[in-house]
């Protein structure tokens, strides 16, 4: 694993890896708002670049290739997701009551939000027929998992959430869940208002402390 | 709603609604191989036909356009999907192993199971982007759902499942899982085995009597 330093003597870096600022931070912003609107099917370099203000070599300095592109783009989407505010250590509220807020923000028509949901669904969804996405959606979503699964036990050490629960297998199934709810959403399949009542329903079935 | 007699005067019949007998199920079948390798961006529809062993033209005839074909598709892999089976009425097992062991079914390595899994995953990643395939994700989720709950009631007369269960609500967050987790093991993001270790125990913990 490279540092994260930030150095940028070496070309290409991994995107996952290095931080977003300056051009290339615009370039995979760009690349996310393409991606949401016409998936990666409809993904145009040339496009991304010029939205970005760069060069088409500028972006395949940074990205390698379209691929490292769209990798970046789902790393991006990951970042900006409401459960990555849990890895930020906060006081305020239960552990129950941060990690329901943050799984529930999942599910929101802020535009932001429904633009990182739309990238994330995409790529997770085309991992399945190129295997060059598999690799950063199963380290993304360990990263996910893991950050759910410490709110979680914070929440048990708190006392908020049961002490029997799991916090691995529940923060598994709480993400997997959120994940299809979104596609469901995203489809137009189910009304945000319900899916977002599913959710809590679930979390309260699966975290509420028994009586 | 068109009646589903299957009379073929009419051009264009609704593929949801057409039965699958023929030429026309031939076509289906090729589509959903060809969606399940390639995508919906990769389908040709020229290949489709050539598969089939038909012209251009007939398939056009059946199934209107592009869109129309892959919605056939779609619903020709919720056919085969294992949970279908839940709709027949049987008297092996109790209600609570019917369900188990329709859902684990949807987990499977089987090439067939596969398949439709692909193709599923597909169509309904592809609703976010193209209105085309919203409703008919929206329908055959519905009958989906329709199909799990009633297993679940059936479960719950029989003593099998807690009789405090909802089953619209539990079918619900059941099938959202089972598509979350086949989202997951396809992109190779989790392996098969570890996610029907998390449907079992979701399966387990919302419909296991209480002790």
């Amino acid at each position: 694993m490279s540092s994260s330093t930030g150095t940028t003597e070496g070309p290409a870096p991994d995107p996952a890896e290095a931080p977003l600022d300056g051009r290339r931070g615009m370039i995979v912003t760009a690349a996310a708002h393409e991606i949401a609107r016409h998936g990666i099917a409809g993904l145009r370099v040339e496009k991304v670049a010029a939205a970005a203000g760069v060069s088409v070599s500028l972006l395949y300095y940074h990205f390698g290739d379209r691929a490292g592109l769209v990798r970046a783009a789902f790393q991006h989407a990951s970042e900006r997701a409401p459960s990555t505010a849990l890895r930020l250590a906060t006081d305020e509220g239960t552990g129950y009551a941060a990690l329901e807020r943050a799984l529930l923000g999942e599910l929101s028509e802020d535009p932001e939000v429904r633009e990182a949901a739309v990238v994330w669904g995409e790529v997770c969804a085309r991992a399945a027929f190129d295997p060059e996405y598999g690799p950063v959606v199963a380290s993304v979503t360990e990263g996910w998992a893991s950050t759910v699964a410490e709110a979680i036990a914070r929440g048990v050490r708190d006392g908020s959430i049961r002490d029997d629960a799991d916090p691995g297998a529940v923060a598994q199934v709480l993400i997997t869940l959120v994940d299809g709810l979104c596609v469901r959403w995203l489809a137009g399949a189910i009304p945000l208002e319900h899916a977002r009542a599913l959710l809590r329903a679930t979390v309260r079935d699966k975290l509420t402390p028994r009586a």
